[in-house]
């Protein structure tokens, strides 16, 4: 399918901006969603006029993480692009990954006579936190001939990327979790699961060690833990794939990372939501492709405040007129996946979508809201279908056969 | 899912027709579609007793050419079967396509000293095309033991066919275009791109050569160009695929072309809509299915002609009660992709379908349009679900698995 598109690519000045406000959908609570409880007559107005349906992000039943939610927005299929925890435990305290990185999720522990006595070092505090691996990074730049990258997390936990000096096999990072999910247990060894791994097994087994030589006096503290070893899945970039230059605009590390994945330029940048849209305007005339990511409502939704969800969707509701001014030829209005305040978590439910483009049919929906949405023109279907109906609606995808 | 239904059919002896009205689908133009605009009242009366719903003809986003959109209709992925340019040409231009052919889109043009002076030979008259390429034709009837057949097309277009002895490798075709596309280039070489496609190759040397050679005095028309080299799809045939018998009632070469690629037979013939329903009327005793094509809907549309569409829509309106008087089992109401006079173009936009047979919902769309089909009880689903949908509700299906 992705080999089709960029077979019928075929390029023009079109502005393309993708809105994502994060965790979007949502279910009843007395009677109405987030969105139907929500005043949001800019949108209302917009959905009137608009395409509108309900994506699935992976596929029915599932729900997805963050890393899955964007790269089917990105036009991706989560399914086959894996992300890799440690990779993207990485991308979410800001590490920039290159192509020979192996990312790693660790966690300080307490060990004793080779035992794990403690998985959490005692739930330390981010500040200790901070402290030692500061300390760590000081005395352990590399190992043999690869860089060693640490980035201090919350609690316990940090993450470390092994920064090799040439691309590695695609399954060079098949190594096991060093995390035995249990106390009283010894660590388990990182020996390589594939022919490929052993490489980067034996930089790990060194690191481990390594660590544990400086940190031995620490009370709490004294061992690593290590998880999620992956490496950058290899993914055709943006440009390649769309034909099309594009900004990542997001105040969250994690979601600058997603972007940088599939090649996006993603600065960055600070601020409220107002201010990601003066950095939109800025750089309106600088690229084709704007990805716009809101990330507040799904907090709100995760902590489960239907009120605070619904304060932060109208929030974005007022400055949506900013955007409209702008003049995108295709505007569209989503989120990554559903975060109902009712279940305090992501959820499977098909995420509300709206485009604003000359050539839809509109007229089918009065409002912007999950139960509007199924009446739409677009019906309830996979995520990744958006990147190539944006394309069409900007007039940058050519005939298929004749 | 081919094997599937192959392994489902049963025979009895009802009756389907597929009505394809080119280009069907549109966008509101002061707020109303070209099928809301028109005055149907028999579609309308139709509808609300039908199976509605729309169909996507390749993938969401994609727009197809008149191939992909009537494969899917005819129950073939047109994304599996690719038919290519040369065969779309010649089948455009009438030739009867055979299982050994190879077909090659062609231009006349004008070199002087190895260098392409003009792609087109001045875009000459298509009278004169007519002249050159019967003389061609007496000429040139075979090349080594491979036929050669010319057909003459529009302004410097003609098609040739190769038609070899034998079945040849599916990648035999594999040559590339020799047109430069720019003028003051060399014509490009017809090497073979795989190992099988040298004896193809040879064959071109020596026809563009020999065709030189006759064509030399020309003043213009010197040197012939060639693209889209392609053989015959291998395609299960429709008889074996569907158990039908199928008939094609169609008035423009390319589209009886596609249905003979099936395996339905398509005689030539000439006239109006009303022509083609007698025809319909005449035979429909000897056959199981109907595949009966409309063409001057989408023409109109493609000239952006608003009204002019509207008005095919309701000349074809007028005439249904003829074919609903024929007692089909299954009567089939569509498009082979969507051509909005608003885009002048074909467009990506699901198609409206209707299914009217004794087993169905009904009731739920108040009239045969775009918007109306959204609310209809079959959804948006891919084209080549079509044909399974027919023939279920035409009892030619058995029960899948006990």
């Amino acid at each position: 399918m992705q080999d089709l598109i960029k077979n019928l690519i075929q390029k023009n000045n079109t502005k393309i901006v993708l809105i994502v406000l994060d965790g979007l959908g949502g279910l009843p609570v007395n009677g109405r969603t987030e969105l139907e409880a929500a005043n949001t007559p800019n949108m209302d107005a917009l959905a009137q006029t608009s395409a509108c349906g309900l994506h699935i992000p992976v596929s029915i039943g599932i729900t997805p993480g963050s890393g899955p939610g964007h790269l089917g927005l990105f036009g991706y299929d989560p399914i086959e692009y894996q992300i890799g925890r440690g990779i993207l435990e990485a991308l979410g305290l800001g590490l920039e990954i290159r192509k020979t990185d192996v990312a790693v999720r660790c966690n300080y522990a307490t060990i004793k006579d080779g035992i794990i006595i403690d998985r959490r070092a005692g739930r330390m505090p981010s500040e200790q936190t901070r402290k030692i691996t500061e300390r760590l990074q000081k005395e352990i730049t590399g190992i043999d001939d690869v860089e060693v990258v640490f980035a201090p997390g919350m609690e316990h936990r940090f993450a470390v990327l092994l920064r090799f000096p040439m691309d590695l096999e695609p399954d060079a990072a098949m190594i096991p979790d060093t995390d035995p999910q249990k106390e009283g247990a010894s660590p388990v060894a990182p020996s390589p699961l594939s022919k490929n791994a052993g490489k980067v097994s034996r930089i790990v087994e060194k690191l481990i060690a390594k660590v544990h030589e400086i940190l031995k006096n620490e009370e709490k503290a004294n061992y690593i833990l290590t998880r999620g070893f992956s490496g950058m899945p290899h993914i055709t970039q943006f440009q390649e794939a769309f034909g099309l230059n594009a900004l990542a605009i997001a105040t969250y590390p994690m979601y600058r990372g997603l972007a940088r994945l599939v090649g996006m330029y993603a600065p960055a940048i600070e601020g409220s939501v107002e201010d990601e849209i003066k950095f939109l305007k800025q750089n309106y005339d600088k690229y084709d492709f704007f990805f716009l990511h809101v990330k507040k409502i799904d907090s709100y939704a995760e902590d489960g405040n239907f009120e605070g969800k619904c304060a932060r969707i109208e929030e974005f509701d007022k400055l949506l007129p900013d955007i409209l001014r702008m003049k995108f030829d295709v505007v569209m209005i989503t989120g990554d996946h559903s975060t109902p305040a009712l279940m305090k978590s992501h959820s499977w439910h098909p995420v509300p979508f709206l485009l604003k483009s000359p050539y839809v049919l509109g007229g089918l929906c009065n409002a912007f809201s999950e139960r509007e949405c199924v009446k739409g023109e677009l019906g309830i279907f996979r995520t990744i279908n958006l990147m190539p109906l944006a394309l069409s609606n900007a007039g940058r995808l050519k005939k298929f056969g004749a």
